[in-house]
């Protein structure tokens, strides 16, 4: 069965796209543990990050680190976090977060935006992206 | 002044070497989330991963999966999560952590290991690393 990524990158399920290419998706996690809080996840499904091959590995934390510079310009942060845990959907994917303090970096408190805040974040990035 | 990290590839602070080459170094957490937590770091003392350019980031994270392939082939756990905060040393350093549970992920809880446990991890990451 296709994963919820694969879903979202099929458009299945809808989600706030930040980029993509032939190999990588991005988009805005529904769930942030901060404003801007981004997931990139290649097409290829595969669970853990280290059986992609060393391409696909490459070719992934490159896009993170392009779609991650965009973040760091649009959102306010000290820096852009990046972090892969991958315990819950088994399709690799990368958390890009702006981070403040430790506290959006553990996943233990969660942010809650409207669909309205969803479109702006995601459109200040993709300006920058541009 | 000399980061922290800088001190510890330099061998001015001492530690449970993983790995080197001409541009990274890899050695043991010493405030360990899980057994086997390990930190990549580039030989270059930049503070923001996002700030290396393109070919020592990409060099670092090449690195970092070469050296994450061998925890997870030493270390006993689900998968070996990937984590760049850099909110306490200003010297890019990424997380290798053996995960058992999220909790591992979270820099909540940490591990209490003695010099001979440190010892014994060490050797089992290096062997697979050969």
């Amino acid at each position: 069965m296709a994963s919820i990524f694969t879903k979202i990158i099929q458009g299945d399920i809808p989600c706030y796209k930040i980029a993509e290419d032939d190999n990588f998706f991005a988009f805005l996690d529904i769930n942030p543990n901060a404003k801007g809080h981004t997931l990139c996840v290649p097409r290829k499904e595969v669970d853990k990050i280290l059986d992609l091959d060393e391409s696909t590995y490459l070719g992934l934390m490159k896009f993170a680190r392009k779609v991650g510079q965009a973040i760091e310009q649009a959102i306010e942060c000290k820096r852009v976090g990046i972090s892969v845990i991958g315990l819950e959907v088994p399709h690799v994917h990368v958390h890009l977060i702006p981070l403040q303090s430790m506290e959006n970096a553990t996943f233990q408190k969660k942010v809650s935006l409207t669909k309205e805040d969803f479109e702006i974040i995601a459109t200040s990035i993709k300006n920058k992206l541009k």
